[in-house]
């Protein structure tokens, strides 16, 4: 077997053998096959594509490339969640405490944002003291005390997924359903969990453009996941207008903060629920849709989600006093206004276009290597379909640089647009595939 | 403009502007894109392909890459002859003395050989002191004073195609008629000529394995030379078996010596008469098939092409006794004959295999640095169709080395085929497309 006859068969249409993909995976990772091989092979991929029985075995060995967490000792059935990213995407911060108050074990590795999404570690890592990088033992010690952990991704899992990744990203071949598939699944492989729930966004500020090729990929994830015995539920999710009202660090804590104290932005309630609800049928504590909606509606309103937060904040050194009164969170020096220019109804607020606003104002990094401004961001006042008079506030931006606060004022007036069409409501949720 | 676009678009399947193919080029040869992302480019074209257009762009950016030769001042038509490599293709040594003995200028500039297939480079270097590294005033001297001069490529022409074709060969991509057509005539271009004619070989020791592909890859040729003003003749001949008798470097010589003294093998005669009646069309001297054919033997009869070749050598330096007397070349020091096992007629003689029987006995390189031996090879006795008897030479092995004698003697022995089946002759020449 050489590189030279796997480039050759993946460029014929060939089907490759599960050999085949392991002698690329691990050459490509040792170093012993050139970039521009893989390169070659990574193309042929993007155009000729690949079964679902070579996605998988992608999928594994990249898995394999690396440590695999092993999360036996704490249930027997460990339930992940993941999202393909999106614009004001806080979900997790809720999402996670609200599980484990349910009593369902939560161990969840989170990434850092790079371009116009968020990372939740960064998010996490806005409450001051909060320890997002412990040991693998005390990350694990954790969940079985406290039921909870959140940290960032410390151990060494799946390089061959960082290295190809990295390199589909210098090549143009980052938009292909199965190595977006299973770049997701063998990071969610290699972490533990063998029940999994992807939160799967489409719109202007997702990956999957449309609800067709987010089907598709959420079809390859769920096939995957059969093939490589890790039980798969996507749901679908709207990102073309940001989610919840905040785009930003310390106030995406503030609004997950006080979801969890009962004041639920609607499509963000629907997301958590729909994707606590799917979580809950996985760990099999219970499967009835009614049901699990009472408990989690139940667990925010007696204060136990909220609690289960607290505690680990504070059972990773973080000042818990900033969950029980956000207002602590510094602010940022300036705090502006847009308004209405015009009576009408929103027609859209395109997500993309918010995040790299957000990013500009210092809220992302363009390069892995910049430093993010926990206080800057945007809080919209409006979701699209809203109606509006002139003069009504329709978002705050807040920013520490007086001319790009000048700038965000002007460009957000274009990205808010308002007209006299009456715009339906974008729902939330648009599909369960598993 | 970047490369990450360019590349995207030829992934999905968009024709690249002229700018796009420039830019590309231009970077990729002074090193500003990286060899991952012309990987992934040159995948995208292998598989999606290239229009007439692009497959232009391509060959004149590639010619535009390093240095053109002007042969301006030599004449207003410029006839070049090139070969996409064969067995036993001693053709330039006979046609280029041939041409010009015609009063036809010939500036011909020649590769060495890497693989199976000789260089006629190597083969000019097995005449004692011939010097085919000349410096291109002198080289376009000789061609004003003697009417021809046969070299190496000492310009650096067409770096860019150089960069690309060391790379398609270490990625699978060397098999693409656009890319095989724009290697060879941006080097064609950057040489000079704008009247080429190319002998596309076609079978088991060519590129071109089926004539269908040939066809295709001529075409392509004969379509980018419209594009770029240089009128573009291409004769398809055979290559299943070697051409004329004699494969190995001074043997070759000496083969092609004999030819210009009028002991012609039938292929090779077919050979050389249709390519050299074509190269007189295109130089507009005769247009008439018959009177072309008649001019090329009255050369060869009156000694007039033989005379041209003992002038060149001796204007570069080369020893002319050798052309004189060929019994002066040097001898190996086994020369053992392979007999035919079963009366019966040859089925065929894999020119491929042949090739790589004389690069095993030292005939050829391998690798670039190896040195070549020019006194071992191996004279073929008979052609496919031929009845031989029992106990009938079928061939002479050259060597130097008492073992490889004997393997080449086994392995020879298996590749001349004798059966039953009163087998056709294969014409030399399959078709003639302009």
């Amino acid at each position: 077997m050489n590189i030279l006859e796997i480039i050759a068969n993946k460029r014929d249409k060939k089907e490759l053998t599960t050999e085949e993909i392991r002698y690329f995976v691990k050459g490509y990772t040792n170093g012993e096959i050139e970039d521009y091989q893989a390169a070659a092979l990574i193309m042929a991929i993007y155009i000729n594509g690949m079964t679902n029985k070579e996605t998988t075995d992608l999928t594994i060995e990249m898995a394999n490339s690396g440590e695999i967490l092993d999360l036996k000792d704490l249930d027997k059935i460990i339930v992940d969640k993941h999202s393909t990213g999106g614009v004001g995407d806080k979900v997790s911060l809720i999402l996670c405490p609200l599980i484990a108050s349910l009593g369902i074990k939560v161990a969840k590795m989170s990434g850092r944002g790079l371009g116009f999404t968020g990372g939740t570690v960064d998010k996490l890592q806005s409450i001051p003291g909060y320890r997002t990088d412990i040991p693998m033992e005390e990350f694990v010690g954790n969940v079985k005390r406290v039921g909870l952990s959140m940290i960032s991704q410390t151990l060494n899992l799946a390089p061959a997924d960082k290295k190809i990744y990295a390199l589909r990203d210098s090549i143009s071949c980052v938009e292909s359903i199965p190595l977006i598939a299973s770049s997701i699944m063998s990071k969610k492989i290699a972490s533990g969990a063998n029940k999994i729930v992807i939160d799967v966004t489409v719109g202007s500020g997702a990956f999957m453009n449309t609800k067709s090729n987010a089907r598709k990929l959420a079809k390859q994830m769920i096939e995957i996941g059969k093939l490589a015995e890790r039980e798969t539920v996507c749901v679908l999710t709207n990102m073309n207008e940001p989610l919840g009202y905040a785009v930003g660090n310390n106030i995406e804590v503030i609004e997950a903060v006080k979801f969890l104290k009962g004041n639920m932005p609607e499509d963000l309630k629907q997301v958590v629920f729909e994707l606590a609800n799917n979580m809950i049928k996985l760990s099999g504590k219970s499967l009835d849709d009614e049901e699990n909606k009472k408990m989690i509606l139940e667990n925010i309103k007696n204060g136990k989600a909220l609690n289960k937060l607290i505690e680990m904040v504070k059972n990773q050194n973080g000042d818990a006093s900033f969950i029980e009164d956000t207002d602590k969170f510094k602010r940022s020096e300036y705090m502006e206004k847009v308004v209405a220019q015009k009576e009408g109804y929103i027609q859209s607020i395109n997500a993309k276009e918010v995040g790299e606003l957000a990013c500009y104002l210092g809220a992302g990094r363009i390069r892995k290597s910049d430093v993010i401004d926990n206080t800057v961001g945007i809080v919209m006042n409006v979701k699209v379909g809203e109606k509006v008079k002139k003069g009504q506030p329709l978002a705050i931006i807040h920013a520490n640089d007086y001319e790009k606060l000048n700038e965000a004022k002007q460009k957000l007036q274009k990205i808010i647009k308002v007209g006299e069409n009456n715009k339906k409501k974008i729902p939330a949720i648009l599909e369960i595939i598993s």
